[in-house]
């Protein structure tokens, strides 16, 4: 069923695809902000099912490129989206009729509803991901057989790439040495697909869980509530997210990160009473260890809540001495199937061991 | 007026342009090799004066764009330059009617020749540089405004990246990455231009004189005459390369080298009897040293001659222990304007002093 977004959906989406986001997919924040300014400027934004797309329509992804640092420093340029997709579209010579997002975040779930706001598309229910991840490769819409490519990418000056490659991987490879030359943080518009093919690849309904959970934090905020029992409930009545725990409260004790290309990988550590929980990052949260054994592994969901707000909070934005809760959450079945892990499970990202679900491990806990 | 080339005549223009390269534009011998066997399997070529071109026609420059040296180890695939030239025509949605190369060197004066024989596309005799230089902004097109963007770049694997950039400088800038990530050697097709553009813009008619300096080393090797005293006979002979010089002869006791992104970058040493000549390399000789003494710089041209065969040999193919003899030679007036000195002169390769011809330098001795 479609609907029509308003401002205060726009903020509790994009803190209920922070959630999601696994501490990646840009600042919710900044992502906010952006889009209210695109709907104040444009028109109203429409999110469909993704039943209500027709088979043969062209649907496009949307997207923000690049280290999730350097968006707090440099905001993108309003007209970049537009750029990027008239540019696509030129190259495959047919107009989008749908947008979709490639990944749910703070600020790659909201891509889509800012350039809705700009060019009057609708926005389709759901992503690529179900989560964030750290490379282009790494999509349903990979899996399934929908290439990335052609892939324009526009930066802030407005200079144009478009990229074609034998392989979502090798255009990833592109990216992170074109990344580093455009400035650090691009947007891109690619994903070029049909109504059928984004039914079979996506992962459907993430946006509007995400408007769902953002509200569930907001109004537990207004009624005095506990935001995290809340939260708990919301994610348990989702269909995927459903085994959702808080695995660790304490306080972060040690962070440290560096922008190697399009990535920022560091280590964080939170502590509390002698115990300690360790959190991988490679842009998002990749593995939380508790006391060295793990307790929660990628794909499945990690993310770092502000303890008084439960606010999530960003990988850049962790900062020492922050108190904060960590939720460990299942994702949607068809990220947990083997050729999803063989391209974002544990391995693909350089750890030495197997996923473990997450209600495996807390049973094992 | 037009003419056909035989083989014989791609190896003398190969050597004849790898004289007029400055040690850079590839090696000569891989580039006739790949050009013979492009006509033995394609059409023959046909080279044409620019007069000949309507001013309304379709110009294509054809190139290919890395670090020489990598093309030693690996050889480009026979598909890129094609591939390259029908991406970027989709995208200015127009067909190339001529070809024209970027630079006079070894491999890249024959680029055009490579494309004309699988396409049938006539080559124009002129190119945009009358020399070659390391960077994608240092041409007469662009100084005479003609981007180099749309460019369309293929690399082995037959990915392929369209960039269109602010200017060619920022375009330089990307490639520098982008070249790191592709594979180190990519076949470019860009400067898409009218007839009316290319004739303001072009240096004219420095195919056929990279055809006549090869003919006259030939031929002087075969009469058993002095391959010097001919070659600047010949030089001298040309409307801008007439004034020539041997300015050191030697044998090359050093030579560093290492690649940088895009760019093969070193120094190497010719002495003889006490005296020694510096060369500084940025994919061509950029500056000649005499005993510490400026005897030749930017843009005019420096080439190092084989002592034996007066065959010229490119920057990554100098070795300890050849006897060789060094050249300095004019360029056309269009490359010493003030406009073309900002782009392309000493100051542009961060050498702190100022252009000086090679017909004052000689005079200074």
């Amino acid at each position: 069923m479609s609907r029509k977004l308003d401002l205060q959906d726009i903020d509790d989406m994009a803190r209920g695809a922070a959630i999601l986001g696994c501490g990646g997919g840009g600042d919710p924040y900044i992502g906010a902000l952006m889009t209210k300014q695109a709907i104040a400027e444009g028109r109203p934004v429409t999110l469909v099912d993704i039943d209500e797309v027709p088979n043969t329509a062209q649907v496009v992804v949307t997207l923000g490129i690049g280290a999730p640092p350097v968006l707090i420093e440099k905001i993108a340029s309003r007209e970049q989206p537009e750029l990027a997709l008239r540019h696509l579209e030129r190259h495959i010579g047919r107009k989008a009729e749908y947008l979709i997002a490639v990944e749910v975040g703070g600020l790659n779930a909201l891509s889509p509803l800012m350039l809705a706001a700009a060019t009057g598309l609708p926005v389709i229910d759901g992503d690529g991901m179900g989560r964030c991840f750290p490379k282009l490769e790494m999509t349903t819409f990979n899996i399934s057989n929908v290439p990335a490519t052609p892939l324009a990418v526009v930066n802030e000056r407005q200079d144009f790439v478009l990229l074609k490659t034998e392989s979502d991987a090798i255009c990833e490879h592109y990216i992170r040495y074109l990344s580093i030359g455009m400035g650090g943080f691009m947007t891109g518009a690619g994903w070029a697909q049909s109504g059928a093919e984004m039914k079979r690849a996506c992962v459907p309904g993430t946006l509007s869980i995400s408007l769902k959970l953002g509200q569930v934090v907001r109004q537990a905020r207004e009624r005095k509530e506990n935001v995290f029992t809340a939260l708990l409930a919301g994610l348990r009545e989702t269909e995927y997210y459903n085994h959702a725990h808080i695995i660790f409260e304490g306080r972060i004790s040690d962070v440290s990160r560096r922008i190697t290309g399009r990535h920022s990988v560091g280590v964080a550590r939170v502590e509390r009473a002698g115990e300690v929980l360790e959190l991988v990052v490679q842009n998002e949260f990749l593995v939380a260890r508790k006391n060295g054994k793990t307790a929660c592994i990628v794909p499945d969901l990690i993310t770092v809540l502000d303890e008084d707000s439960g606010e999530p909070i960003t990988a850049e934005l962790l900062r020492y001495g922050q108190r904060v809760r960590v939720l460990a959450t299942s994702v949607a079945p068809i990220m947990r199937s083997e050729a999803a892990l063989a391209v974002w499970g544990p391995h693909a990202f350089g750890l030495d061991e197997p996923f473990v679900p997450i209600e495996q491990l807390v049973l094992q806990g």
